[in-house]
């Protein structure tokens, strides 16, 4: 049997920027026993969640969800769309567009990667003036698609993907748009189709509050088109079956079923909050987790205050202090797990997340971690993170939204 | 299906002092399916739990488990052991040493309650003194049985029982000494055997960290001696059967099966995390927590620093401020639920839980729900009792308490 | 951690009269975590629960819900209605009407035991006529209850209890009629106030679905009445104030959170169903088994087809065939437990619980694993039980109850 | 909330080849709260699995292990290994295999489907001689892999892999063997070093008796040196980084955590009872089962006896009856699922799973549902298959597996 946590005795709390926390109602809707994937039940069940994803993503069109997790929607976006030695233009935000853009080469795409030099690029979002100029120099259109990271995980930056679609527009450029709300979808506000979003890939253990294990295409009726002509090779991605099969509610192959009962249970959780409330809620946890960096003295990766992500923090650490020996720290004395610092911020950062099943005392207890953490490490505060981010939300009150009890 | 949760995101903070959270683990033991209570596997099940709910208890004599909540438990060690009419010393310590009188009162039985005047009998421990005196006294030993409260509930107050052994020792009287450690059992070190306790009382719902709805009876040779003359009616909560049918592993009548799949769980988590680290823990939260209490300049219902409850912090309102008030407020915005003052305490204070699955970050989550809540009521604060708390625990480290994982 | 079954894989199936197999939905539905039982959301849970109860009892006077198991239940009718010494008819139907009977005596009542000779009156359900002569005889109203079992759980047989009122009335006594349906309700139609009943008696583990450790008394206004004047000795089974604060919710000590949240889902699935539903899918799952029995040449213990339960059904065995080693070879085999023969049936007849969570496969999984462990047990059969409780089940086909899936 | 059982009570009995029935033990692992993929735990829990997995394939090569569903591991195996353009020879035993062949296509390689005329090869297993054949006659080494089945879930039919891994030796060729045990593992022996396999396809969903998320592809020396030079794009299903970053216990993309929790439990389930025992046991079942349809005199799918399923089997309905009506009848009925005909067997058969967590009990409950269902459809049986099933298991008792409860 399962004895996985290593501390003695309390919750332990994951403050990853995912896998989030998964609501104790999830966990419950999905030990509901497995049924059959061809029966009556199955196909309400799916036609339920099919329906419902797309008001997450704010689209009216298909939204194909696999049985696999994120890194499989990156290729299913690209496979379904691109042919092998395609040019794809894409914009190093951080890690993850970093590992998105290796993977374009490992299908044998041939990725343009953008970018602003050095670290700098991961402290601000995509710039769309630069995407808008490199598609305007390619006048032959050898640019197949343009792929950006919508909330960088790595880095605690978002992007302002309506800026790239107006880019794509205003250089008369036919690339699909491709986007990955991975971390993004259900914590930050996100519209595929009024961003013209031709591909939109997200996953199912961020705001959506699932395990990992089930991922997403939005599809637009231009990337369907795209589909017909791609040459890459493609089979357990290929949108054409799965969406036709999905009218009835069904799947072509064997779907992740328990995942799917958890989904329908976080749509239910979702949506019944309202997508606004959502979004308020992250944004005003975000803040007060950035008021105590702030009063910490330390800086936040993100250096572009109109892309804070609403998310995660990442938080760099000062000169010479080593980010992971921190989180070890804090993760033995304290049983909270942080996120590391990735690719070329390794050591140099560690990250809050503060998405999905979360609270104002959750984000409190994950910030006095931190602070006793920091201070159990030697590193000098300024002053205290956790009475400016008290002081943060007792002046920012959320409105009680207590719903009736049911 | 239950949605009791009337806030919309994140995990509510039950930091009341019973029931107190139950730990995932023990949840997922419970919902095993209910198997047959006379089949050889519930056998096996009840000689372990009633093995190891002895270590526990700290006794090698029998302690019989009911399927009824702890009042049923109190009802069970007076009908047990007394006649109609006998007389019992019973002490003041606060609402639920009053409520046990009252149940005496109400079995016919005539309780003699001692304490202090007014409030002060509930921010104090039980006066050995006073009870060695009342027995000397008592020289036709028409006392019967002497009851006191282990851990007060209502007050944050512990009472030392070994005092009172040597008070009705120093009298040399032959009265029953019975307690209650309803909310003491597991949280603070219980001593049945050694404190030579007669009866001794306790639930699960607290330091055992299981939903309420099985209680216990430790009894000792005398006690079960005592129950052969004892004329209050009695069939229910009878010792004799049981304790004949335990032997097997098995009750007289239809036990709380789910109940004992928890509490085998809990056995298994406590006994492995050792009782002296159990009991450290607590001391180690409790004091942080009145750090965070004297940090504010608010009084702590416990006058006495020798008996400071390990489990609950009573704090005291400021004059005027509606303690219940200052809950409700903390209810809504923070979804974190506090103890009501109680009984002669009425809106004069709050009680603060730090029992059970608890750990460093979720009693500095319940402190910062405190002081916001505080400070939303408009009360004016000395300082941050969060800071205070923090101070304490990064300078009283606990030996990070990692096991292998497995 | 919890590793209870001893076979190696598969279902074990729980064909015992109680506890019956408790649905999935249920356990899910009790390991939501356990709340303030102080809060609102406590309060709301507590007012659903006691309002879709008496629905159940068909009753709309108050229902008092205890943390108890049954047996609980019965001292609570007891001794909230009568005094030490009083006189209480009661019944022989069976193994539980005499532990009724018993705690009687245990609790200071004088019981006077009617019923048939020998094994006879456990055959058959309560002979009304026989309590009306003996009311009729009490010409001073000694008697100060009457107390029968609707469905006697170690035989499988119901009883009138309509009839009985009739007999009641018919002599113009002013007796309390008590009724135990502990394993009756929610099986088998039950009418408290139509029967005129002044308590019922019953418990979580049977009809309801639910693991054991709740039990009801449904009470009627004369009940509530005797209850003033009542002088048993009671405190934890008192009515008075349960009834006062089940008004807004709640109860004065500590409730069974958990089963709470059980009782909830099963209202649900039962109210849900609807109760004829439910009592007529008990009939039709009781005839079928019936006509295993009689196919197989056995005898049913009840020897009244008009009585017969749709509880369970007891099997006698051959003479000379000890039915506990039958139950044994079943259970080592089959990985089925059924019930044992209970006082004077000890070792003469098995029962097959189907009751509750069970349907048509169920029915015959169990009665497959009867007749294979008849037949390893060297007991000649007359024929094939099975082939018979098929041909009963498709010749009285079930409306197919599909509900539209959701 | 999901409410997904359309019956209104007991069980449903989820008899299709796969997903099979999840046991309770394993769900209830499934809902531990997901955790931070790279922490320290997270590690133990990885390097657990890969190792416990490896004795389930009885390979000491490294078993990769996709947060995917099956499908995806087909392409595992194929896009490591292979070339644009590639022929492989691939075996038609039913729909699965030719499900397989189109994958092949779409991902560009040439697939040869060997195989008998008609129906005929799908009433057989993979006949190796033909295999032998065409290899010896391919003396220019074209054929790069041979891929089979080793069970035909759409049939019930196996095949003998150690007689094919000979077939290719004989021929002296090179090729890859591939084997998709998906629905064969953990049912049916299967030995990947010892027959030579180069790499075979498994998924969670059916003797591993987890939910559907999670495949397999175990990885011979051989397999990995040609994934060096296959030039298949691949990513997502790439082993090289998976198999290096496994050997620390972790995944280089976020792994289905909460499928691994189950599979950590599956392992404990299946290794504790003995894979030969599991074995067993599934014959037994199988020969029971084939027995209910001899003695129905129906037609099994499966015309080679020494080949039949451990896994399902395939019934074939008399001409001119829709099976999938039967289907449907039985599951309204009785609240079974009964696998569907597929391909070219669509209407002309349904499938009987006694795989996974199956016992004696649930398969006479499948059985009997199977006869009533056939008798409700108005077809003529020959016999009862049920009794012929019962005293096939009462003749062929299995050892009584009793463990020590613990």
């Amino acid at each position: 049997m399962l004895k996985l946590d290593s501390h003695p005795a309390g919750r332990h709390f994951l403050q990853i920027p995912g896998p989030s926390p998964v609501p104790d109602r999830i966990l419950r809707a999905m030990s509901y026993p497995t049924i059959d994937h061809r029966g009556p039940e199955f196909g309400a069940l799916g036609l339920k969640v099919l329906d419902g994803i797309k008001k997450i993503f704010k689209t009216g069109q298909p939204v194909v969800i696999y049985p696999a997790s994120g890194t499989g929607a990156w290729e299913a976006a690209l496979c379904n769309t691109l042919s092998p030695g395609d040019t794809v233009l894409m914009y190093e935000t951080g890690h993850f567009a970093t590992l998105w853009k290796k993977m374009a080469e490992s299908l044998g795409l041939k990725p343009e990667f953008l970018g602003m030099p050095g670290i700098e690029g991961w402290r601000r979002g995509v710039q769309a003036d630069m995407i808008e100029k490199r598609l305007r120099d390619d006048t032959q259109h050898t640019i197949k698609a343009v792929c950006v990271v919508h909330n960088e995980t790595s880095t605690g930056v978002t992007s302002d993907i309506a800026a790239v679609r107006r880019a794509v527009d205003a250089a008369a450029h036919p690339a699909l748009l491709m986007v990955d709300t991975i971390s993004g979808l259900a914590s930050a506000d996100y519209r595929h189709d009024e961003w013209g979003v031709d591909v939109t890939v997200s996953g199912s253990q961020k705001g959506l509050m699932l395990p990992p294990g089930i991922s997403f295409n939005a599809v637009s009726e231009k990337a369907r088109e795209a589909s017909k002509h791609a040459r890459l090779p493609r089979a357990f991605w290929d949108w054409a079956d799965i969406i036709e099969m999905n009218k009835q509610g069904y799947w072509p192959y064997t779907p992740n079923t328990n995942l799917l009962y958890g989904l329908s249970e976080a749509l239910d959780m979702i949506l019944g909050e309202g997508l606004d409330n959502v979004f308020a809620r992250h944004q005003r946890l975000a803040a007060a987790c950035r008021a105590a960096v702030a009063a910490w003295g330390l800086e936040i990766q993100c250096a572009d205050p109109s892309v804070y992500s609403p998310v995660l923090t990442g938080v760099m650490t000062p000169e010479g202090v080593d980010a992971d020996a921190v989180r070890k720290l804090i993760y033995e004395h304290f049983d909270m797990s942080l996120g590391t610092g990735l690719g070329k911020l390794k050591g140099r950062m560690f990250r809050i997340g503060h998405l999905g099943d979360c609270n104002d005392l959750t984000l409190m207890a994950a910030l006095t971690g931190c602070e006793m953490g920091l201070k159990l490490a030697g590193i000098e505060l300024k002053g205290s993170g956790v009475a400016a981010a008290m002081d943060y939300l007792t002046s920012h009150v959320a409105k009680p939204a207590l719903k009736a009890a049911a």
